[in-house]
């Protein structure tokens, strides 16, 4: 799809909020994070572990990440599991290791907020705050991110219609915060082989209804190792301006998430793979 | 279903979590709501508007309620809408009408919270707390209503499997609030022509595997006015403990859900049918 | 619901088809099965096994359901399944069993019939043809069905919206044949405890759209034994104008569905309660 | 993917059926359509217009996706249309129409075949039937595709889960006819922006699963014109091993399906920016 292409009028079937309407900035909006720029020509890969475990899980995940041509370190500090007895994250212990490795290794940092009354402090730590799927309908925890003085990542609700997606990060926008990266990554269906069924159609809507960098989260969206890499392949050929991928050192220890993230040793050649689909579009990922 | 299926041991592919799961409690628990019991052998019929307008709107909209039967005035004051630009609650002075219509009407009241700072002053006028739909899966929300000293409405979300509403209501007990009604409200299908599919299916479930009451909202569960009393009579035959139903003293003025709510007229024949339903079934519903 | 309302004009979002439109015959069609009327006063219960396995299975199932009040027999001898390797149906040897049966027992049968080379010798041994689920959206078995001289029971598909299910029966009605009833047996949604999700919603909206008799099959629609009797009630309460239960008189040893076939004691007790819903409702159910 | 990681030994919930199975054919099936080889290295697009409408109207496109270098030409002369007052398309008349186009500029051609009673006269038109969407569930059609002598290309259901198209492939491979091609076309789910969500996780599961080659049809997959160029790059990227594309002559014209098929002038530059995502994947897509 060409930029022209948001010219032609489409109709949906519903109105395209005013603030996060393409019309309202037609060229596409650059978030910058920290000096990483998401939206523009260059694919932009964020990389590393479902949750923050311990220095050492952190550290040794972000250099491999790093070394395969991430530009950005994901990791959770705040954990919104199924069940109370699952492992809940290290919590503000937890953004202390991240904005350390972070800082060690030159990787800006995303972590997820969960709560209104910790917006300021995970703001304080990281690079860009992440509202995850299960929050896309949190509506106060919205207005408070688009208060805040970082960009913002918004995933897609596993529920969320593409409307109700734009009108949550509309809630962002209407608040003054213009920073904001919209994820889709996978939506429940019927399907039970995969964990969601991972919905690229997305990518192309939402490019052209609005202005939004638009990114594809393929180990949510499929839940299972070994599907990740081709998703992750046709995510960049379907237009997404970046992706965000869980890596682990030793996935098989892993505290959640285990089974949908990459091995050390499978991240730096899905990069190159994945810096070929770039090109094949006539974008790029450079690599280190 | 009588009492004694439930000690017939099922098999739904998932482990029931220790608190929620009825072995726990295998006569029910009975939850009390300022002097009205949820959960014994009378149904119990929670009804009002969607949002909170106005002094003479929920004066008004309680007096018909509770003729009709009501015994609990339903009414929101935090609206999670999915637009920013909605009509979004009238806040605390929403509450302060509330309790002022609860007072006068001698109706316990029900009423949303969204965000956890908020959860103390919701709780200081209302009797009982409702966490809607799309905060089903905010467990911070859910942790601070396990701390709170009032009754919790806890409604499924629109995407929620039956294994996570179990496992959301158990992230309140497991804080000490044993006092859960849980609330069948409605499903996001592929299915249009109504607004979510009512999902009866999941109160014999529920029935089942915990010793929550289970009520169910045929308002939400429908989205269409027209549809309401069939669905309340299926709700009631199904084996619900009880139901909240929107009811507005003008509905085609309402600023919210005005199309699924029930006119003043329509409510008092509609208890009168509920309770032939109650009693073909060996239970009552009283009515004054 | 009571019959004036279905004067109200309603808006569902699309044009219900001419000859199934309530419009066509606003008093609804009675459905003549061999002198059993379906679409009357009286709810129908149309009960029996899955697949007929033999003359003893069948007849022996058959005399329960009789005595419990059935006035219609279920059978299937041409079987949809999942897997080639799956016991296929008896095909024409059941189709003559279930004839010996129904005339030893004075109950008329319906059976399914699955490919438009069999429609005639179906409609030969049988008082009433059913197309299944997985063929609601096959439109040449429809239009056959439409050609056909027995009254028609025509299933929702699986995935099929409201709207689609009318435009099935707009096929057979266009061919002639005005003898359909509608079923609504469960539709697949993300839930995974249930086999299906029953849609009693759509009863309620199938009355008002069409004059077509609209029956429920609890027993697909849940896949759970346990479940069957909840859902049954509630479907008579939705306003359903009858009901198809898979029983069979040794479901542990049943060749398909034995898992949500009503053991032969539980099925009388049933349909006692049965009665009372359609009493409270203005209805009756007759009981021998 | 590599094929080495067909040997990895995967768990998806449910046994893959023996013949359907990967392990029975580990190097993969090449299906033979008149000479056109679908499955080996080489992408495969197959492209016409939804409807066979006229000799000049399907001459016209067939000229135009072979000059873009499709290689199978589609059109359909069955349609399984949810209307019964929608264009049915011509019947055998449309079988002689595309024969002869086909003769013409040396393309194969694959048609839909909705009929048990057709098999045989389709076959003997068409070099590869095909087997629609809605019939993926029709038993005793599958059965007779297992039993002529022509390629079948087998679209998933819309409603099927992977395990069931799976089953569906069985009972053709189970008759003895084992050139199937399997094609995902999009499931139904809540999202309404979309004719269908597009599983492109489908792609790579089911070619881990099965030795059968997998193709996507990104026309139905979106419903929407501008959509399908970024989903059928990204369906070559996810690994499919062809497409079926929607293309006609003059789509504001198109008795069906107009909206979602391309314009004559934008299939070859599709077909280029194909033939360089195929490039970057190590396969090819030879143009004219």
């Amino acid at each position: 799809m060409e930029l022209e292409t948001y010219n032609i009028p489409v109709n949906v079937g519903f109105s395209v909020p005013v603030r996060a309407n393409r019309d309202s900035n037609p060229d596409g909006t650059i978030v910058n994070v920290t000096g990483v720029k998401i939206g523009g020509n260059e694919v932009v890969v964020i990389a590393g572990p479902c949750s923050i475990e311990s220095s050492e899980q952190l550290y040794e995940t972000a250099k491999v990440v790093k070394q395969g041509g991430a530009r950005i370190m994901r990791g959770g500090a705040f954990k919104p599991r199924t069940s109370p007895y699952s492992f809940q994250g290290l919590g503000e212990e937890g953004l202390k290791i991240m904005r350390h490795v972070g800082d060690e290794t030159g990787l800006p940092i995303v972590t997820e907020v969960m709560d209104t009354r910790h917006m300021e402090m995970v703001a304080d730590y990281a690079d860009m705050l992440q509202i995850g799927s299960r929050n896309m309908h949190n509506y106060p925890l919205l207005k408070e991110a688009g208060l805040v003085n970082k960009p913002i990542l918004l995933k897609r609700g596993m529920m969320a219609t593409i409307e109700e997606f734009l009108l949550a990060a509309e809630y962002i926008l209407n608040q003054g915060n213009t920073q904001v990266v919209l994820c889709e990554r996978g939506i429940r269906t019927f399907e039970t082989t995969t964990r969601n069924t991972l919905d690229l159609n997305a990518v192309p809507v939402l490019k052209r209804l609005t202005h939004l960098p638009v990114i594809v989260d393929p180990s949510h969206g499929t839940g299972v190792r070994w599907i990740v890499p081709s998703m992750a392949k046709a995510a960049i050929a379907s237009g997404a301006d970046g992706l965000i991928v869980e890596v682990h050192y030793k996935p098989e220890t892993a505290l959640s998430d285990g089974n949908q993230s990459l091995y050390p040793e499978e991240f730096g050649p899905l990069m190159t793979d994945l810096k070929k689909i770039a090109l094949a579009i006539g974008r790029d990922l450079p690599l280190p």
